[in-house]
């Protein structure tokens, strides 16, 4: 059971209480795992996240039926700063895109049987611009997460969460510089496709912005450098821990988003593994930073949870080859 | 059509005279992939792929409705000389589990939707054991490659090829050090699972068998160094390549038996992409000879067609998007 969320404490609360995966349910996984009619470990990381799996969904033989895709939409003030290739106004074409089935996130969705919902958050009343003061209010950044919180299906298997909103590289790079540190531009990408000029003003941009605020907890951070969508990101992927459903993270700004939570708790992102490696400058250092190994590299950038929602497949060939082979002693093939 | 093969001649005919992908198809994917709601380049390898295939298919907006695994089995005389973790009668123990469909890859043909064809290839009569002599005589070769030839269906729309044979992965490794030289042990890896001393051992057969049999030649090779399963896979991708059927390769061995064909002829493969990239030791220089980016890296090292059956789901992905997604025009979204 969720429950309900009506202060930021009882989201700090909610996410340091929530269950963890299931000992036993790991172990038999591992156990079929050895039996199955292959070599040991010639199946790779497809072994790995199917004992994952397993060990979150409480049984030895899972199957994915139900996944969810959420996107969830923002506007952000910083954008006054020039540092998008493309006009805000985007935002809101491409929810419409969503609505009507035309974007790349819809097709993907299709393809892995997946139920899909769309949350514009706000769009007429953008974030503040962050390099002048908060992103949001204390007020706001509860709505944001509640949106999220309360998006995810209980009855869903597996959650994959995108985004959509201008200027959101900026606010992910900002999140991961006031996490991590380093050098702002070791954070800072291309997002849609600014040019050199473009990436050194959205570098100096957030430098600015992450010297403006001096809070390094995850729900400041959040508050004054994030966007409406990505704390929604942040609130979906927290009630899908505590409901204990897998989560199967997209490219850099949603990893910024579950940073957020990583740093509120160690094991908040247990019950998340990585879908791909996106192009946009800072993921692979952001990846490395939360321990989790891409399921997909092919160079994406796209958002809207694409990547992830791609690597529903590769988890559902996972659990395809886990449930259905044959054991040795089933098949009557010599074990070596 | 395909030709019949009565000699060896007519297979380096066909594979010389075959037609090419369509450039008008390809220019036509090039300009949808131009206009689709995205910014430029953000899906990555997925847009490679989808004019890739289009571009072999004839249309601009190409979908798998047939995907089609066939999986070929053999026995090698050089498992005598103890290259193996697995005794060779697990060759035909697994060609029943297939047949039964207990495999992985009857698991990720089916999440495909793929037809999946087994053949066995005289499983009682291993190859000549390489160390000694020709794997295979003149009219072996053939038979085993018209066995491929023949396995494909003209009606299919993408076709994965597997394979099963204790001792193939010292075979595979041959066939590259004779086309590619290097050292023997840059071609060795530890198959389904020899120690180190079992490599070791591996490394120096391989060594023997390539210094005893001197033509560089891609049949050649084959014939000397080869087996009939990895024949037959040669076959089968080259009939795909006369019918213009893409073919998503395998690991080590698939790969082994495409740069035969790459050897006799240089646009050999151009209707081929890699699936992924095993983690058997050889495979990743290998595709780095053949010019071959993977769509996967799970670190598998099974066989059977298991990688590249599962990146059948990559394919899909990208064309459901290609084929799928709204124009900027359509949605009425601002293109930057």
């Amino acid at each position: 059971m969720l429950p309900d969320l009506t202060t930021l404490s009882d989201f700090r609360n909610a996410l340091a209480q929530a269950p963890g995966a299931d000992a036993d349910a790991r172990a038999a996984c591992e156990d079929r795992n050895g039996q199955l009619t292959k070599p040991p470990g010639a199946l790779g990381q497809l072994e790995e996240i199917a004992i994952w799996y397993g060990s979150w969904r409480g049984t030895a033989r899972p199957e994915v039926r139900a996944p969810q895709v959420i996107v969830f939409a923002g506007n952000h003030g910083v954008t006054a700063r020039g540092v998008s290739a493309f006009p805000a106004e985007v935002t809101v074409q491409m929810v419409a895109n969503f609505k009507a089935g035309g974007a790349a996130i819809n097709q993907l969705a299709q393809l892995a049987d997946a139920r899909m919902d769309v949350h514009a958050l706000e769009l007429d009343r953008p974030t503040a611009d962050f390099t002048q003061g908060p992103a949001m209010s204390e007020e706001d950044l509860l709505a944001a997460l509640r949106t999220g919180w309360n998006a995810v299906d209980p009855a869903s298997d597996v959650l994959v969460v995108g985004e959509m909103g201008i200027g959101n590289t900026t606010s992910a790079a900002a999140i991961c510089h006031a996490l991590y540190g380093g050098e702002p531009g070791d954070w800072t990408g291309r997002g849609t496709g600014v040019d050199d000029e473009g990436l050194a003003l959205k570098t100096a941009v957030i430098a600015e912005a992450v010297a403006l605020h001096g809070s390094r907890d995850g729900l400041e951070v959040l508050r004054c450098l994030g966007g409406r969508e990505i704390a929604a990101m942040a609130g979906a992927i927290a009630a899908a821990r505590v409901l204990r459903i897998p989560v199967i993270l997209d490219g850099f700004i949603c990893c910024a988003a579950a940073a957020s939570l990583a740093r509120l708790h160690d094991q908040a992102l247990d019950h998340a593994v990585a879908g791909h490696q996106s192009a946009e400058g800072g993921h692979q250092a952001l990846l490395a930073r939360l321990g989790k190994a891409p399921l997909l590299s092919l160079g994406l950038r796209l958002g809207e949870g694409s990547g992830a929602a791609l690597a529903i497949q590769v988890l559902k060939g996972a659990l395809a080859c886990h449930s259905g082979m044959a054991t040795f002693a089933e098949a009557g093939v010599s074990d070596g």
